[in-house]
């Protein structure tokens, strides 16, 4: 009886939780802690990582540990480990430390990517070049993350074409993955359609992931755009790891097991058992020592029975 | 730039909060602060409200005032206000008190059903007939609500047809809105569509309104479902008021803001001022004392000037 809402038979979910998760959580996990967590992903069947960061201990100390935590997943098989670059030089101990992918990433808006990495957009285009033509011949692949893609909290809206512009820098340089960041909460469903089209229409040599925060509480509602639109590739973290820690109670990415919750009943293989994804998200809890914001790891699947039923007795 | 994404350009959007949301809620609030949540609300411009239930004060202690609560409401001017009610008994209070509609609620499970109301669903349909006749001629207006509509925590799955039964039955004693109640959140997309176009096969002369919780973290995903078929009623309650007691930090009703923010961004109408929603949402935590599930008024509207940027500076 149940009809499968849209074309899409298997969908791709990248796990960002031990990178996008981590990275704002008060408590630093150690590396032995995170290999816990990604092995009861990895269990689950997760089969693609955003692992970590190769950037500054200084700025991210939560991640310092980068090198030494794909040391320790070497023996992980028929897994993808992607780790985030700033620069060349990044670069170069992502490519030592053996990892599979490195993400590239800039923001749509000035503001945010001088932030971010000090640099203006252009100085980081130049730099994406740069490490492009160091890493030919090596076996590391190219991917891009363009934050703020969705809106910069510095500026507000952004500007659709900012964002065409670069997924077209990141087609020239040979990169086919990018991810959209919806860095912030700030993506909509009509934004959604509009930004995919546009990169249809002037960067149709990339695929889009999309990677969205659920700041506002629409992450899965955009999701739903996104699965309407065709598009098979999204990221999550398990039990919704991150947030921000300026507002108390807001969350952060959408949460793994609510994503592959919504696409399993929607009858969308992705490869990962529900039960155990939750098993994993129960590390994860145990691990940061609070309630994360995911639910599904609350509640249960759907037909796990339920002493939810607290509606009245009301003969009265 | 922004295109609507479904022909619907209005939307209408009750506000369940002071039934649903507060009659689980731990705390029990006064007469004098629930009419301050409500003209919290009617100032933002919610037009529809579930308001409370004519049910035994022992069954549901929280919401005991009904009748006050309604007499205090008075000078309220073009405003709907339904109370739920569970037999003739009940359907007389409300008559008496005043209120706009009564909503008769049917589980479509059987033991759902017994468990809330100590009745066979073919006996509370008898009931319904009863107090159709009753009112006959007077100026209520009468609603239906049907409980478990997407599956039940004793039964597990629910066939639509027990769904379309019911809804039958209402059409017949002259009902036009049925409220089609996702009671402990096991709604899914695919469920969605399967139900709204059973009912639009054997029960075209309601009109279905949907109501969804947020348990497992899809409730909006829901929506847009709801609204790619069509459907323009919505039930939702402020803050996400509500949730289950034996599950803590699961959530409840999905949130009237968060619901209004994903409306209004697609570009269809609510009458409802976002912000001022969200003022009404402080004015619910504050009588709550506790952070409620919502997260649109935790984040602020979409162009909210954030400090939430707390990505890295990553010159490593």
């Amino acid at each position: 009886m149940r009809q499968p809402m849209t074309a899409l038979e298997r969908v791709h979910v990248t796990e960002v939780g031990p990178r996008d998760g981590l990275q704002n959580e008060e408590r630093v996990l150690t590396t032995a802690e995170k290999v816990a967590l990604v092995r009861a992903l990895v269990a689950a069947g997760v089969k693609e990582f955003e692992l970590t960061s190769f950037v500054s201990p200084r700025a991210v100390p939560a991640l310092a540990d980068a090198a030494e935590l794909v040391a320790e997943l070497k023996d992980v098989e028929g897994i993808h480990f992607s780790a985030l670059v700033p620069n060349l030089r990044g670069a170069e101990r992502a490519l030592e430390a053996g990892i599979d992918s490195i993400v590239l990433f800039v923001s749509a808006s000035q503001s945010h990517n001088a932030k971010n990495v000090n640099r203006s957009v252009k100085e980081s285009l130049r730099d994406f070049e740069q490490i492009a033509r160091a890493l030919e011949g090596s076996p590391i692949e190219l991917r891009g993350a363009i934050a703020t893609t969705f809106g910069c909290p510095f500026e507000g809206n952004v500007d659709v074409r900012a964002v065409g512009n670069i997924a077209r820098h990141f087609a020239d340089i040979g990169v086919r993955y990018v991810s959209l960041g919806d860095t912030t909460g700030m993506a909509t469903p009509p934004l959604v359609s509009e930004r995919i089209w546009h990169l249809r229409e002037v960067a149709s040599g990339i695929e889009p992931t999309l990677h969205f925060h659920n700041t506002r509480g629409i992450g899965l509602a955009n999701v739903m755009q996104g699965l309407a639109l065709g598009v098979d590739r999204f990221e999550s973290s398990i039990g919704g790891l991150g947030g921000c820690p300026f507002a108390p109670g807001a969350s952060g990415n959408i949460a793994s097991e609510d994503l592959v919750y919504l696409l399993t009943e929607m009858g969308i293989d992705t490869g990962i058992d529900l039960p155990r994804l939750i098993e994993a998200a129960h590390v994860a809890t145990r691990l940061m020592g609070r309630p994360l914001p995911a639910q599904v790891s609350k509640a249960g699947p759907r037909l796990a029975l339920s002493d939810c039923s607290a509606v009245p007795t009301a003969r009265g």
